[in-house]
């Protein structure tokens, strides 16, 4: 049973990973109307111009601008009523001197037009007239053609993450289906002897497989997708099957190692069996997880979990998470959802390892956040259950005050 | 055309609308490995202790402590290896006094044995013996009986929404299915006459439907269900009889009134024809958003959004989120994404009316994170589309000053 060699700091393992191997992105075409979530796989360039044609903002009268000029409570200006603009068509007339149009919100500007008087500025006379009380200036409550996106224009770039503001802008351009990364296809083995299936009773010393379902629905909320191959016993012939079958339908493999050091350099074999240039991290400076293994074989990562299920879980939401977004092709900056918190207690910590703390978060009178940390003296899955988040203390850091603000990861 | 006589604030619209209606939730059973992002609709006693049997935490030797006492790397106790305790089974052996078992992290502690040794604080020698260099306490390196969760204590409250750790939790407890809360479904229609479906060609005047899109997609990811029902012609007999239809099939109809004012009236109008109490809310404190309308009619919530799609996307985001929430039957605080960041910009504001301004986010050299408005003259897709999150200006201010640290709600 080995200790670990050589360990490489979070980011150093995601280095040498992408190092070893550039992620590309597999594609695909879906309908707008199902893309929430996904990401783009292509730059979106509007197709025309937005809006296509003046606009009103409000519920008024179209008019000259010129025409007002000088108008106030107690010197209004006198238009005439020529007509109402229709919705969703061209008005079929010309503006005429000191002649106003009926117009609602989103209302297209009749020729002649160049603003609009708001309703509430003005007073409808018996006669076919109205009394326009404020001064307005060309352009006012009129969006002009193109303010919002003109035609040629860069509207999404590939990369991005596709929110219902998305969604709405694309139909708004007409484009009713676009191009987006297939979620990348891990499959998931949960090995070890004492591991059985969360239907079946347990006998003692045997515990439920926790692992395969934590990092499937984990994979699934980050935009991936995950097989499950099963709970493999530990066994270096089972393994290996296993794992090159699960290689061949897959994109990528996970294997949560029974928690023994021997079942984990079982996977660490079984990875280097499977082709080069195979494990390039083993063992990382992160608590907790750090018996975490990263590999290659081909263009398919493999990852080696720790069995604790909190080890397995906080290591996916930390690196599997980058993993995935560059599978999808994930640009620009990604705003984690976080919020800042005032620690509740002295957390002391070792240096040189980056360590992840669960923590529950709880409203003070004011508003601000306060957070406590959930310890347990082994990591037990329904620590993360009782847990908001996760805290992290840098590998620079010898412990964390109690007072000191904090930003903690929501989980 | 009539203004709104009073306005109320978004809290005042919400408790003026679960006092005519409490929500319901209804429930339905499912299996635990689809339950991600689900509501429980039971509290969640657990049937068991977790762990069920004393398990080492570490790869090493069982001992009696007693055993080890005053070992030290000069003066090593010296432990005959009995054993090795087989993975997933009971240990068919009692440990003897001065006697050690090998034991893998997660096998189960044989009887007689109260402590576990780390490999790494001992040393095999070649006779079947060991050196023991470090004094054990009792209980050291072992997760006791129900440590993680005792039989019949309350592990999941009802209320709460299920992360990649409630599904571990579950599974562990070999808790396969569960009951959740069903997703509240919502008719949602678009009216008015310009407005046409996005897979067409547009003509001058009219404009594309977002708003069908952009909440479908966001009730979506609130956990609601949407059903389109596509878009309806200013007309009262039209729009009564989509939303009577809407009315049978669903559970809470939202209306996005064509932009103008007429329109607005005419959704109040069918909601209060629909039957007791109709309208509730007229008109809300909020900008973007102030014609919003809130009706119920028997057990169905009636909403009338104004038809620009930033205000409805803004109040869906602000106020149908908490709706969805209460139909869902979340407990306890509800954590959203939020980041902490310091304003770019004076922002001034009218007091009385709560505003929620677009941001975009950048991050310093430093880490932390500027805020900076994304104005637009007229509220247009493509302004949230380029916005992180939104930005609260209380009612009670009058605008905050460029510098000031602001909790960005992300969208």
């Amino acid at each position: 049973m080995p200790e670990f060699l050589s360990l490489v700091t979070p980011d150093e393992a995601l280095d040498l990973l992408f190092k070893s191997l550039k992620p590309s992105v597999k594609v695909e075409s879906i309908s707008t109307e199902q893309a929430l979530g996904r990401i783009s796989a292509e730059d979106i360039i509007s197709p025309q111009d937005l809006p296509e044609f003046q606009r009103s903002t409000v519920d008024g009268y179209a008019v000259k601008a010129i025409d007002t000029h000088g108008a106030s409570e107690t010197l209004p200006a006198y238009l005439k009523i020529q007509d109402e603009v229709p919705m969703g068509d061209t008005p079929d007339f010309s503006l005429l001197s000191q002649h106003c149009a009926l117009i609602h919100t989103g209302g297209m500007l009749p020729s002649g037009a160049d603003a609009v008087v708001m309703l509430e500025d003005t007073q409808a006379l018996e006669s076919e007239e109205i009394e326009v009380y404020k001064s307005t200036a060309r352009g006012e409550n009129v969006i002009e053609i193109a303010e919002d996106v003109s035609s040629g224009e860069s509207v999404i770039p590939r990369g991005t993450r596709l929110r219902p503001a998305e969604i709405g802008g694309l139909m708004a351009l007409g484009i009713t289906s676009l191009k987006v990364a297939k979620p990348p296809v891990f499959g998931i083995l949960s090995t070890g002897d004492e591991i059985i299936h969360p239907s079946q009773k347990t006998k003692p010393g045997e515990v439920r497989d926790i692992n395969s379902y934590t990092l499937a629905a984990l994979i699934k909320d980050i935009g991936g997708e995950a097989v499950p191959y099963g709970i493999i016993p530990d066994s270096r012939s089972e393994m290996l099957a296993a794992v090159e079958k699960a290689e061949q339908e897959c994109d990528h493999i996970i294997v949560t190692a029974g928690s023994s050091a021997s079942t984990r350099d079982l996977t660490a074999e079984v990875f280097n069996s499977l082709g080069e240039p195979g494990v390039l991290v083993h063992g990382i400076s992160i608590k907790p997880g750090k018996p975490t293994i990263f590999a290659v074989s081909g263009d398919k990562v493999m990852i080696g979990l720790p069995g604790n299920p909190v080890s397995a879980l906080v290591i996916a939401i930390i690196l599997i998470t980058p993993l995935i977004e560059e599978y999808l092709g994930l640009e620009g900056q990604q705003l984690k959802p976080e919020l800042l918190a005032e620690l509740t207690v002295n957390i002391s910590s070792q240096t040189g390892r980056e360590d992840w703390i669960p923590v529950r978060l709880s409203r003070t009178i004011s508003g601000s956040y306060q957070a406590e940390p959930v310890f347990g003296r082994s990591n037990l899955i329904f620590i993360l259950s009782r847990s908001d988040g996760l805290l992290k203390i840098p590998a620079s850091a010898t412990g964390l005050e109690a007072g000191t603000l904090v930003t903690v990861r929501l989980i």
